[in-house]
């Protein structure tokens, strides 16, 4: 994983604030809050909480839309995936 | 519901699409695709499918992600909101 990126996955949502937040307490400028398919929501959720209560000076930079291909059991399924970027 | 304004909710996502194609057939610009909660996911999915199969020159103009208050039984809560602009 490359540094300050953040896969939101199906870990509890605090857990992704909690990883967002070191970053930034370690120096990082920006933070990217990556999903994909239904954890795209907790995703959302990560970064209005980030900013909402634990670091008030992070803006969103930029949020990006696309669709990856998954490979599957059954050939290569398509999955729509979002990209967050917290910037202070 | 505000003209070029689709929101999206419990309904198959294909609902939703065929809604987004539609505002664009009759000439709309802009469309704009909104969503709360666990629907944020059912949102990008539309927006991908719109762009990737139906109207391949809407481009995604602007997304927005924010918090809203929502009046519940016990008070109000919190929830996660997205609005994702395509446009042509």
């Amino acid at each position: 994983m490359a540094e300050n990126e953040i896969y939101v996955g199906k870990k509890p949502v605090m857990n992704y604030v909690l990883a967002v937040v070191t970053q930034f307490n370690q120096g990082a400028k920006e933070v990217h809050i990556k999903a994909r398919g239904k954890a795209i929501s907790k995703a959302v959720d990560v970064a209005e909480i980030v900013r909402n209560r634990f670091v008030s000076d992070a803006k969103v930079k930029e949020i990006t839309i696309g669709t990856e291909e998954v490979q599957g059991e059954n050939g290569t399924t398509k999955v729509s995936a979002i990209d967050i970027v917290l910037a202070k």
